[in-house]
Order: structure tokens, then C-alpha cells, then sequence
């Protein structure tokens, strides 16, 4: 079946292992998918985020941030989202537009109506069918991510930016209620999969 | 003065050969200048220009292409014209936000109210003070530019294409009949600047 599932939540709220434990669950369901996040192999994505995160570029303006994420979104959406959808495929996506609201919209202060807008000429009508939250507190996830070490431009951004992200996170759900489910993502990683399975068995009968 | 001017026109209308002579105008009349053109030697907007240009990009979207010009329109806008208007330069800038409403809004088909859209995310409130419009037909624009070698993707792009850029070009100097002084671009290359230098002197008493 054709569903677009994305995954957000702060650094450290433990997408990647979700995303593991997924797929395992496509697997042996037999479910036919695509696991991906943004630029996702495709290549010039992958050149919009090399400028994006390259540490040299410390002149970026938050507004240039943004639109490059947006292009770097629509050129991943064409080339990979929308021909897996349309073969009928499960797509689960670790970040996609909230990702931007949150970080660029309130982290970096742009504005969230702004950050939308420019994410709706990008994504056009495209939105996910469901959006799985992974709720953790900046506090905690950040203390998660520094057991490994800070990697680009926006992992380095600090703990003000990234409490702000959280909050921008909230208004986003509280916006979304029908598309956003929050999960504890304090619980143990199989529990977080779990809960998560439950809502795309009874929302999707996957 | 701080007077932001740009220059606007299809490919083949002179605009290079006018801005060389607005630069002895502006030498001679001792009026403190900077020229550019985006990317302008920004580096991330350099850096933004080459994945656009880049002729294997063969797949890249209209919209991924839109968004690009925003972001390096923008970073160009921050790091370069804004600092000169500041220090109470008269900046000249080849191209801005028309030529994306042209070429991106009516020569892509994207439209032109949603290309608005994302460059007034880019810019804005700072629009030209005034821009120059290089009136030439497509067709003898393209003879023009015929003389030399087509350089990268935009220039490969089609004669159907650079009329309806043209079109669109008609359509935004319609809308904006305060800011846009419509210049002849088929009389010699001193008469075009003398014209430019008309409105210069008489509305700005540059």
C-alpha cells in the first residue's frame, strides 16, 4: 500500500534505532518499503546539505538555512518519496517538514508561518499520512547525543536552540492533532516500536 | 547615497557592456559604488550557483531550482548589498528577484505569485529602489548570445523557454510601472547608458 510515514523529534530522541527496528518489522511483515531521511543518496541533496552543514559556513543566514533546506527536501521528495508512493511502497522518512517549523521556524526564530510557507512551495500538497513524534525532553536527549561528539553546524548550535526546538515541537503537535502521534521515547527501544507498530496496525492495518 | 539599483533583462541584452559603463559613470562622478551580480563572490552563494548550473544536474526540479536562487539571493543580499547600502553606497546589481520571477515563475511554469512568495521570504522589505529593464525580443537576444557558446543549464534551455521568460518579464513591468524604467536595448550601447543616466540624474540626482 501507498503510506507516508515520517518520523521527527529532537537530536537524541533515538530515530535511528526506531528506524532499525522498522524496518525488521517491514521485513517480516512483507510489507514493501523505503526507509529514508533527507538527502537520502539522491545527488543533489546531498550537495544542498554538504553546504548546509559544512562548519566553514558559520556566515550562513538562518533564512538561506531554511531555503536550502527546503530545495534539498523537494529534490529528495521528487527523485525518491513520490516514485516509491507511487509503486505502491511504504515510505518512512526520518525528518521532513516539522523538522524544519521546529529548528529553522522557532530555533533559529525565523517564525513558523514563514518556514511553512516556504516548505509548502516545496512539498506542494504532499504532506505525510501520519508523522510518529519521539517525545524526550531537550534535557535528556541532548545528554544522549553527548555520548557521541557533535557533528555539523546544527549540532553545535547549543542548549538554548535546542530547548526552543522542543518548544516548537509542541506547538506543532498541538497544530496536528490528527496527523502527530506522540510516543515516550523514555521507554525502552522495543516498547518505543511497539507502540508505534500498534497505531499503523489499527490506523493502517499494516 | 544608499540607492539600491538593479539591472534586468534576457540573456543577450547587454547587461554586462552597460554595467562596464555604468561603473566609469559612477568612477568619474565620484560616487562611492559596488557592482555585483549574484553570486558575487559570496561563497556560499557561489558555492549554491554551481549546484544550479551544473549542466549533469539533469534531474534537478523547477522548484529545487527556484529555492536555490532564493537562498543564494539571499546570502548574497546579507553578506554584500545590505553592508554597502550601510555604509551609504549605491549598489548596482545585475539580476535580482525579477529575473527569478521571470525565468523561474513564467519560464519554468512554477507561476509567479508562488516564486514571490519564497524570494519575499529571502529578501524581505528590501527591494530595489529602481531597476533598469534591458528591452530586447527573445529572438535577437538569442542571436545575440548565439555569438558565443551556451555556458550552463539555464542557457541550454530553449528558445519556447527565453520567449516565455520575455513574456514574463512584460507582465512584472506592468505590475511595478514606479520601480521598472523600460530601456531600449536595441540602440548602441552609449545610448542605452545615457538613458540609464537620464533617470539616475533626474530622479536621484546622482
Amino acid at each position: 500500500m501507498s503510506l507516508f510515514i515520517t518520523l521527527e523529534g529532537p537530536d537524541g530522541s533515538g530515530k535511528t534505532t526506531v528506524t532499525k527496528n522498522i524496518e525488521s518489522y517491514f521485513k517480516s511483515k512483507q510489507i514493501p518499503f523505503v526507509l529514508t531521511r533527507e538527502p537520502g543518496g539522491i545527488g543533489i541533496s546531498e550537495k544542498i546539505r554538504e553546504i548546509i552543514l559544512d562548519v566553514e559556513h558559520d556566515t550562513m543566514d538562518d533564512r538561506t538555512e531554511a531555503l536550502l533546506y527546503a530545495a534539498s527536501r523537494r529534490q529528495h521528495l521528487i527523485e525518491k518519496i513520490l516514485p516509491a508512493l507511487k509503486e505502491d511502497k511504504v515510505v518512512w522518512c526520518e525528518r521532513f517538514v516539522d523538522s524544519s517549523l521546529a529548528y529553522q521556524g522557532v530555533g533559529r526564530g525565523i517564525g513558523m508561518e514563514a518556514v511553512l510557507s516556504i516548505n509548502l512551495f516545496a512539498i506542494e500538497h504532499h504532506m505525510p499520512d501520519v508523522t510518529f513524534f519521539l517525545d524526550i525532553s531537550p534535557e535528556e536527549g541532548l545528554k544522549r547525543v553527548g555520548k557521541r561528539a557533535a557533528e555539523d553546524r546544527l549540532e553545535l548550535a547549543g542548549d538554548a536552540f535546542h530547548k526552543r526546538v522542543y518548544e516548537g515541537y509542541q506547538e506543532i503537535i498541538k497544530n496536528n492533532p490528527e496527523r502527530i502521534v506522540v510516543i515516550d521515547a523514555t521507554q525502552s527501544p522495543g516498547k518505543v516500536v511497539h507502540d508505534i507498530i500498534d497505531v499503523l496496525e489499527g490506523r493502517f492495518g499494516l
